[in-house]
């Protein structure tokens, strides 16, 4: 069984803002931009060795990502943690008495990551995103 | 000019309770533990791939961690980010304006770790920590 950060999500008022601390003051390297229409977010995404930082900056108050940063104010949103057999995981995770978000792995259809949330009520508080890459 | 995620640090309120999440229950190995009575924390290092999560437990209700978990409830508290040369990289971040809490690196006395914060108003919210490794 192998674990690794695949990335830190980071929720930010402004991208450009927030790029300038990321990219231009610390260095680290913008692997890619995104629009998201459907979850109402820009995101950039950091390279920091072999894991990301996700920077994501709402487009709509209230979409969720928008409640968030309204409600939580800016700072990290989750984490994502790849494992090697997410099904195998969740149930393994439901064993200990676990609770998910999502009943069964959600797939994603732009580069078929299978992915799932942890609610923090079942981690100390941090919401957590397991990821299992396509083979 | 190389980066890594060295350590995310999360606040919790019972580390036994934390370890059934992120040790029984995901499975990640359980490097250490450390008692550290200056800070008033009970610590558990988790390997997560080249990286760790750092479990905090506030021993103590007054002290800096111990008011952090008042306040804002348990969840993630800073991320760590490794950088080759820590006093190059202050000066470039003071040169981008950017705000440190610490005016120079500091060392650790039982393993050599250089480190300094980061302002989270600098850096979007997140409270940044950076260490230089001992060569």
């Amino acid at each position: 069984m192998t674990h690794k950060i695949n990335h830190l999500a980071i929720v930010v008022p402004n991208l450009d803002q927030a790029l300038h601390f990321w990219r231009d003051a610390l260095g680290l390297p913008l692997a890619r931009t995104e629009e998201n229409p459907e979850e109402h977010v820009n995101i950039a995404f950091m390279e920091v060795g072999t894991s990301h930082i996700e920077l994501l900056e709402p487009t709509e108050p209230e979409s969720g990502i928008g409640k968030y940063l309204d409600k939580r104010g800016p700072g990290m949103h989750h984490v994502c943690i790849e494992v090697d057999d997410i099904a195998a995981m969740m149930n393994r995770l439901l064993e200990h008495g676990i609770e998910l978000i999502n009943d069964s792995p959600k797939t994603r259809k732009n580069d078929g990551i299978q992915y799932c949330f942890i609610h923090p009520r079942s981690t100390s508080g941090v919401l957590v995103e397991l990821y299992e890459l396509p083979s």
